[in-house]
């Protein structure tokens, strides 16, 4: 299936210059949804993972089936002030400014293979920092997987240290 | 099973005086994860609907995995400034304040049938404001669905005119 069809472009989103590529057609179609998420699942059953972390907002609504097609842990990672008990924080450069990514200190137990799941990788700035949360608990990242890569922002190169998968690609 | 042994109190959060109902230990349980989107998938499957409407971002945790498993296309309701085409607003009322929520105006074709999907209900007011973004759509309600419902806060009463389903009741 030829998922691109499902991306829609949105020029000037969220400010003037940036191509936002928008994932909601590819949600709102039953089956383009659901393809994604059995490839999802096929590349990562069998690879002894012990958790899926999906990072806030869009990385849920992969990281979540993901989970529950695995039979694994769902955990969170998200945005300052979210996350009620006792967490550790990591701060980062976004595409658009800065930002901070928390994860709960009992989420993950040292050593815990896990696959990080995000909607999008542009510069990658946001999954280095969950990589950085998972390593902070000794647990360990596995792979990376994303729905869509923007190739050109070089976020894989400042990945080059994990596995990282994606099935949609924009060069 | 008992889900309510994997929602942890945690009293004085986001405020001090709230009791926060707080779904991590649920999902960081693979078998309590796995129960609820079961139960969840239960209630709904054969029940005529044509897709789920996930509320951000918590409810995109359980919204996801129910859509994916129904093999149902998938809408994400979403705090302003987050969805980059055409969409609807709803203002709604917060304890201090109002809260806005927006949904793409092509995400729903006229008549669909909707489950409603948000990790938990209080007041009711996001609930009541996703749907009446569907209704704004010209689509139909059929359900609303929680994982918590935090029944003295009133939440049910709100949304008398719609079926509500939940998994775990704090009276």
């Amino acid at each position: 299936m030829d998922l691109k069809r499902f991306i829609r472009d949105v020029p000037d989103f969220p400010e003037p210059g940036v191509l936002f590529r928008d994932i909601t057609p590819l949600l709102q179609n039953a089956q383009a949804f659901r393809y994604t998420i059995e490839k999802l699942t096929e590349r990562f059953e069998d690879s002894g993972l012990a958790a899926v972390v999906g990072i806030e907002s869009r990385g849920f609504l992969f990281a979540a089936p993901l989970a529950s097609n695995l039979g694994l842990p769902l955990v969170p990672v998200r945005k300052p002030g979210k996350l009620p008990a006792a967490h550790m924080r990591v701060e980062y450069a976004l595409e658009y400014g800065t930002g901070e990514l928390d994860i709960h200190s009992d989420a993950l137990h040292r050593d815990t293979a896990v696959v990080i799941v995000d909607d999008l990788i542009a510069t990658g700035g946001t999954a280095v920092a969950a990589a950085k949360l998972v390593e902070l608990l000794g647990a360990r990242v596995n792979a990376l997987a994303f729905v869509v890569e923007l190739v050109d922002l070089g976020g894989r190169k400042r990945l080059q240290d994990y596995e990282l998968f994606s099935l949609i690609r924009y060069e």
